[in-house]
């Protein structure tokens, strides 16, 4: 008998590999659209829940599927069992560029959105979806404008020194060098929402995402 | 200013919740059909790879979106850092029931194939889900067929003490007891992959899963 052939993965020891009839291609054919990850990196308070928002509207309006994966929401369930420790926010960020492929894979546009400051971190996720199907955003907010608006009361709590190793206050945030979309002021203000959607779907359709 | 609340989750401090204004019920409206998990559990060669890709192409030519989560693929990814032993088969389990929870929340028919041989583990997914959106289905093939397939050389290997700690030669499986659909044996014959299908399209049909 033929067996299937078998193999050690990481920790993972004779797993063998499932392919099934029903492929990326054929999932994008039914939805009319391409998989992708859209991944909005920048400060606290920068915006990314509200682009990502934004843009699942715009994107429902023109009928595509999208999800949101928001690195808050996903340490509510998936990622519950790991701290704001560099180690832990290392693996917060691989687990959530995983599942972010999978989606991709699925044939849906998953927009993740977490502050993800370091660049190591993201150019992993990146590495991990096939070429130009990663979409990194940056949110190039400055620190005084996220933190006048302090949605969630955080900068004052870091500021006070009741929460350490905060980005922007006293842990680094690391710019992407080579983002696909670059989201900031212009003559001093902030982008609209909407503003900030449509630079998104203007990339979307420009690169195919939009059609199958 | 008004503060989102932010609370402690597991060992996740100062987060937040963000809703977004595209639900789930959105998306199945948009995708005409609703989202679930579909959780095939068995024996190694009892045959829930082949149930999950015949089910995903029915799925497909009905025009219903499906995605396939498989325990040994997501071990090459996702969950790589994880082993055999006892506390990371449980970490692997919990790992795909939160991740399932997040494509049925997209809307998806999510068909989650993997051994998960201890029912506390298998309960502990359905408890995350809705209501009546955890569809366990129990492939109940006897022993004797599984290992007469060794369709990975695994059972070999097992019997000859060169894997230890395997399921249903030194590890116990435990059969559901409240499963919504099982597959078996008729007159001494398995089900075709085609017949295997077909029980779970009728279960879907019926129960409303295939209309958004």
């Amino acid at each position: 008998m033929n067996h299937r052939p078998v193999s050690t993965v990481g920790k993972s020891t004779n797993i063998a590999w499932h392919e099934c009839p029903v492929g990326r291609l054929d999932r994008q054919k039914l939805l009319g659209q391409k998989g992708c990850v859209i991944w909005i990196t920048g400060l606290s308070g920068s915006g990314k829940s509200t682009l990502a928002c934004a843009l699942s509207r715009e994107l429902y309006s023109r009928g595509c599927l999208s999800y949101v994966l928001d690195g808050d929401n996903v340490r509510h369930g998936l990622n519950k069992d790991l701290s704001f420790k560099p180690e832990d926010r290392a693996e917060n960020i691989r687990r959530i560029g995983e599942v972010a492929k999978l989606f991709a894979d699925a044939g849906i546009i998953c927009i993740a959105s977490l502050i993800s400051p370091y660049r190591r971190d993201r150019d992993a996720c990146r590495a991990l979806l096939p070429e130009d199907t990663f979409i990194e955003v940056f949110m190039n907010m400055p620190l005084e404008v996220c933190e006048a608006r302090d949605v969630k009361g955080l900068y004052k709590l870091a500021r006070a020194g009741k929460i350490k190793g905060f980005t922007g206050i006293d842990d680094p945030y690391e710019p992407p060098s080579n983002c696909e979309i670059l989201i900031q002021q212009k003559d001093g203000l902030c982008p609209s929402p909407a503003a900030m959607a449509d630079q998104v779907i203007l990339y979307l359709d420009r690169n195919g995402f939009l059609q199958g």
